[in-house]
């Protein structure tokens, strides 16, 4: 038996041990969350990191993960995944939504199946387009660590580079990158060690379970000192303090209702915008005239938002104008009878550049 | 010896041949100019073509062959030509001009070498891009005469139609169908029977040689006739009689001076745009403010339109903007470092649909 001193030393080391831990859990799961890294997880309890970081204004796209499923060949599959994150780079998308617009078609069938990182039934074509994209946006030499080899990668050698800012190369000087957490021993009184891609890793003020993707603020170095250190910080903080895009974050919903009810922002989106050659004519919206401080542009698929509605099995709307606040032809009196999604994706946000305006930008006041 | 008489005879009946001869190979000449077949040849006397129709305002882009080059395979090379030809039907580009960007570059390379329609040396990587964007705007129903087995086209199977107006189908009802002029016996007094995608050939009003693409205008049904009647027009008049869009032209210029130098229109182009991102603002160009009779807009390769005017061995302007009357970015605040020539044109033509305005087109009259 243990004598009661030495349980209560014991206990109270359980103690603190057990809040340290937690702690730690709450912090990386608060650095997971923003920057959700493999493929996907809806996660909507963002508060406590939101708290840390000035709310930014974002802007959110949804597209259909079954727009895969039309691509004449496995490597247009990728390269079409690969055309969507390039829109949402070139257009400095926060977060690309892709949801399920085919409700449960088929989905009885194991062939069209995968599982996302919450172990829910998700439609192949989703997680696939949800890695291809996770994959684009991580600067390149983080790759190895985060995404092992998988047959819904097989094709991303074709795939075009988003040449984000945040991609870093070895010898760019910049305030903040990306790392992965090592398992390098940490010193006592000091932090984790990570590596941003740099000739040499980073020592920073936390300690963090090894191989979680974190962002670093670099700290100026000390004179004589050879050691680089760096603070970890929320993925949003280096695009409010330097208005540099950094980024987008990737989620999977699994009906268009999912893609509202499942917003990451607290208080949701609060401007929703539908789009559709049936949508009301763009060029009657004045220059920044839709404010915002969350919002969504969502796109359809092969049969449109009005199939996307029909198949989702809670909104009871028929309408899909009833869905959205603004329902928008992006391109009026277009020659062709159709335009694809991937194109109307770059024609919208190019259309509606000039008309959405953020209500509140930490990066507007700089 | 034969009598003078039967000489005289002879000889003007030889006249009249000649002339007829003369008068149908200027009929042919015209609609094969300006809807040129095959693959493509630049041609700028379109005088008498247009002075029959009404002279419509006109929207062209040129486009670099050398950005078919990039692409990572020969699957994604085909895909990027579709991409282009895409976004022309989309935006209602009435021509579209591939030029050379790379000027003299490598060119005594038999490897890169090809020729065009007028036996000119023309890079390779022009002549398929032309050669595709000929393929996609045909009407599905014409190609196996106008586009025989090519290497140039072994993966055109994966391209996205063009879901263009004129591509018809054979229920659907239009006044207007290209066709291409048949071998069928003419009885006297009639013209050629042309083959127009319907069930029924179509009898029009002129003789012209077999295998050329025509422009057919349907004529009501007599009653009680089975005869389809039609006659042969400008494959303008469509557009300008029904405001439908009706394809697009395609000419290979061998140099950026070639694209204006070698305008198929009188006057050459009246307003012309290049795109750049180091250009000005295209937020600074009001509603409307840019008016044309003959509008281009020209795209970079992947050095930008300063390599293109370098590589250029005539103009001597050493600075873009002296080459054009506007020098665009059309997509300011960028979030990607650069933006693809193929998604610069979507972003571009949607960005500059409000600001381009035709100053005078029979279209907009009705
Ligand atoms: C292939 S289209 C859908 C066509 C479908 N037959 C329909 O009628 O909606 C795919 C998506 O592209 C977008 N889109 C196509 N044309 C558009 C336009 N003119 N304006 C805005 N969005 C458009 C919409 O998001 C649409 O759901
Ligand atoms: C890959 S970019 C050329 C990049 C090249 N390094 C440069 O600096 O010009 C290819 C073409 O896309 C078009 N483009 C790219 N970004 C643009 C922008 N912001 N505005 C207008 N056109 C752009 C231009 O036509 C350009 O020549």
């Amino acid at each position: 038996m243990v004598p009661q001193k030495a349980k209560d030393k014991k206990d109270s080391f359980r103690d603190v041990r057990r809040v340290k831990k937690e702690k730690k859990k709450w912090t990386e799961e608060k650095l997971l969350k923003v920057r959700n890294v493999g493929y996907t997880s809806p996660n909507c309890s963002d508060n406590e990191a939101e708290s840390e970081t000035p709310e930014l204004c974002t802007l959110s796209i949804a597209v259909p993960g079954s727009i895969l499923e039309n691509a004449q060949s496995p490597e247009l599959r990728t390269y079409l995944a690969g055309q969507i994150a390039r829109a949402a780079c070139v257009f400095k998308i926060d977060e690309i939504v892709v949801f399920d617009d085919l409700g449960s078609k088929n989905i009885a069938d194991s062939s069209i199946q995968d599982n996302d990182n919450e172990g829910r039934i998700v439609r192949h074509c989703c997680v696939q387009l949800a890695r291809i994209l996770q994959y684009l946006e991580c600067p390149q030499y983080l790759r190895k660590y985060f995404f092992p080899i998988h047959r819904d990668l097989q094709y991303a050698g074709l795939l075009n580079p988003l040449d984000a800012p945040h991609h870093l190369r070895q010898n760019d000087e910049f305030a903040f990158r990306e790392g992965i957490t090592t398992n390098l021993p940490t010193k006592a009184g000091r932090g984790s060690v990570v590596n941003c891609g740099l000739l040499k890793d980073i020592i920073v003020d936390k300690i963090l379970t090894p191989g979680i993707r974190v962002t670093v603020k670099l700290l100026p170095r000390r004179e004589g000192s050879k050691k680089i250190r760096g603070i970890i910080v929320s993925p949003s903080l280096p695009s409010a303090e330097t208005g540099v895009y950094w980024g987008y974050t990737v989620r999977i919903a699994q009906s268009l209702g999912e893609v509202f009810s499942q917003a990451p922002y607290s208080g949701g989106y609060d401007l929703s915008i539908g789009t559709s050659e049936r949508g009301d004519k763009i060029d009657d919206i004045s220059q920044e005239g839709l404010q915002y401080n969350h919002a969504i542009i969502v796109f359809g698929g092969l049969e449109g938002l009005e199939a996307a509605l029909d198949n989702d099995e809670i909104l009871t709307a028929d309408d899909p104008t009833l869905v959205f606040d603004h329902y928008l032809n992006t391109c009026p009196g277009q020659g062709s009878r159709t335009i694809r999604t991937e194109e109307a994706i770059f024609i919208s946000l190019a259309g509606l550049r000039t008309k959405l305006i953020p209500k509140l930008n930490a990066t507007v006041e700089k």
